[in-house]
């Protein structure tokens, strides 16, 4: 594949649904997701990553058990491996996802809201 | 470390110097790199990673020998690994850089424009 520009607002333009990542991008084993998302996610843990959510446009909460931190855009959070956490956003919020392939969105939790990997946009 | 936000305006407002990233968060053995450049870097490859360019402020572009990819905010560029290329500003831009920790900016040229690793801002 020739390296090409991604326009990431063109992306998000490709598709409306909640809590299911696109894929826009590969770095070596490292995928970059769009994900479109407004409500509150499941509490999960993935146990052998961390994980990257840089937000794009609106405004996010990911939870912890212990505390919540607020993202707005241009504004990004790493998520520690084996950490229990959970997303929310009272608006439609829209993030990018840095996360290893083959990471699945609800990690340990499972569930209805478990959305198919390696959709890409 | 606990997990925080981690707001790229105020990281880019810690420093000025062009073409000297800055490490803003690690995941896993992925580092993101906040970068102020202006003008032409050097022609260089990295044998052995793919590297993320995403644009925060401003335009740039990234020479390969066959073509220009031209990148404006909100745009991202891989530039697969072993690909030679060049990065250049005509007006000072601000990027984010995504690629694993370890990476040195010339790549294989080395030269006056090497920075120093694992700076952080």
């Amino acid at each position: 594949m020739k390296a090409a520009s991604i326009n990431l607002a063109d992306k998000l333009a490709t598709f409306d649904q909640h809590w299911s990542p696109r894929v826009v991008a590969e770095m070596n084993d490292v995928q970059f997701k769009l994900v479109k998302f407004e409500g509150e996610f499941v509490w999960h843990t993935h146990a052998d990553t961390d994980e990257v959510f840089l937000v794009v446009h609106g405004e996010m909460q990911i939870g912890f058990r212990d505390r919540d931190v607020t993202l707005r855009a241009g504004e990004m959070c790493v998520v520690p491996r084996g950490v229990e956490h959970i997303t929310r956003a009272v608006r439609e919020c829209h993030a990018l996802i840095v996360e290893p392939r083959g990471v699945v969105n609800t990690g340990d939790a499972g569930g209805a809201l478990t959305a198919q990997n390696d959709r890409w946009a």
